[in-house]
């Protein structure tokens, strides 16, 4: 099952989630998720350098850096016959320290080289975040702060950044090219002098924080939305982060298990069904077999519309990945 | 009391706002408004024409349209001798539907002579919303609709708008430029690439909508807030809005009350200097002498910061002024 974007291409609607996934298992489990029937991948670059910053300083990293073993994987599948690259849908995102126009597309071949591939079936901004270039000679990934350790925005608008990814189209580099965490306002500004509309919005996308008038808005506009963090706190509680705590677990949530438990369904399928439904992609991640597939499985049954909106009225305007709640003094999320 | 401008010009801190005075009284209330000491005026285009709209079909304009009774107020004011010109801080605002660069100046100078004076010591953009030009020939104040009744969206970008603001500043059309109902992101990427930062930001603030961290975002950027709708739902109760019906009135919030009593106040007064003491503007407005004094009474007494968290306390992310709520089919807050 997939969605149409906006140029015609097809994106399957189910994908696996690099976020969080360690190196020293990332090649196998894109490669187990391969022959579980899994398309698309989600990749980025970041890995968090947090130290010295606010509630998350015990953690040296929390994420991703794993393009060159998750390219390791995709390269183990097809050498085996089990795809080809036309098969599959490999998606990256642009780190918030190449937004200057000319970085994009040196980071970007970086990029593509790390995954083994010479296009990205999807590439993504990141963050509307624009922050001091860290050389990858220096530190890669660059994570948050700059040379000398501190978080600098500079000023490179969004129009510079996305003029660079609509010339990695027109080179090939980029099949499609979207846009992730932005609000209706900046993506409604970016359509108005883009060349080429975003295929998709990448968002945090769960019954405690469901957005529906940007999901509308991007919708309307024929952007294809991606939803990030289904599960709504599971991810952020491994992170420590006390806004994730503080809120009653979705997999355990009586109305969701009543829901899962009527259609013989687990807690996790409803919650991503209750996104596919809606024509939104969604992209879990799972070391098990057994939940890989049920992951997948989002066409052999279906919500009633009542039970939708019943999880839709869970929403309570509650933002997990916030820099906020990061300790970060970044203040993107202003509604 | 003055906020001092990233320019170094001062700006009040307690205007008068203009928002629904009526015509047949504007010039007296104006007049009558800087008899009681007040020296900044808020005004706008806009005059909704909605008759086929949402809730608010019944009505048939809720707003502004005054731009030539307030100046006759001003002049008034002038020739009796209370006041000079460079006493006074005249605001407007540019209209959704003359955002193309070339309709800038061309709609300030026709504002400039509505008003009867020869620059504004503040112009904002209203919403970062560009809808289809109607011609001043043809219907003004233009209101939503475009001439065939629809809501059009075009694609002017804030870039190009805020272009065409900074050259009023330039040929001396107005001596500060700002922008309003700005989210954090937007207003983000418009300081990248401006060559005048914005002077101001004007939001909808009050207790059930503090916005802390936008607030934050914008007086870290040197951007100084003007906060309107002070007093929460009251002024969208005579719009028959359901939201603001369905909503605690402010002026009789038991906790508003209390402090308000505490310090021989009305509550009023507590919600204006809630707003001041955190040095953001705010622009009431009133028909009755004796309130339009005690609006301006902002140093005179203090809040403690106590009182202030536990004012702060009551937001629940509660936008009365959306255009979702006037049954527009416009997703301009999608937090």
């Amino acid at each position: 099952m997939s969605i149409k974007l906006n140029n015609g291409i097809e994106m399957p609607i189910v994908g696996f989630g690099l976020w969080k996934v360690n190196n020293d298992t990332c090649a196998d489990q894109v490669y187990n998720a391969i022959k579980a029937g899994y398309r698309l991948f989600d990749g980025a670059v970041m890995r968090y350098g947090l130290l010295d910053y606010g509630q998350l300083r015990s953690l040296t990293c929390i994420d991703y850096g794993n393009e060159v073993e998750s390219g390791q994987g995709i390269a183990r599948a097809i050498k085996e016959g089990l795809v080809k690259r036309e098969d599959l849908f490999i998606v990256s995102k642009l780190w918030n320290s190449f937004h200057e126009k000319h970085q994009v597309e040196k980071i970007a071949r970086k990029q593509l080289k790390d995954w083994g591939i010479d296009y990205f079936d999807l590439y993504i901004i990141h963050f509307p975040l624009a922050i001091a270039y860290v050389d990858p000679s220096v530190r890669y990934p660059p994570g948050w702060e700059d040379t000398n350790g501190k978080i600098t925005e500079i000023n490179a608008p969004i129009s510079d950044t996305w003029a660079a990814f609509e010339e990695l189209v027109e080179k090939g580099l980029a099949k499609s090219i979207g846009v992730s965490n932005f609000h209706g306002q900046l993506l409604t500004d970016l359509t108005r002098y883009a060349k080429i509309i975003p295929q998709t919005l990448q968002i945090e996308h769960h019954p405690y924080l469901s957005q529906p008038t940007l999901i509308k808005l991007a919708q309307n506009k024929g952007i294809a939305v991606t939803a990030y963090s289904s599960f709504g706190p599971q991810s952020f509680l491994e992170l420590d982060m006390k806004e994730a705590q503080g809120a009653e677990p979705l997999l355990q949530h009586p109305l969701i298990k009543k829901i899962a438990d009527k259609h013989s369904k687990t807690p996790a399928q409803v919650l991503l069904r209750w996104a596919t439904q809606r024509n939104i992609a969604v992209i879990p991640k799972s070391n098990n077999p057994e939940r890989l597939a049920q992951n997948l499985d989002v066409l052999s049954w279906n919500l009633d519309q009542s039970e939708i909106e019943e999880i839709g009225g869970l929403n309570k305007n509650l933002r997990f990945n916030d820099p906020v709640n990061y300790g970060l003094d970044i203040y993107m999320y202003t509604g």
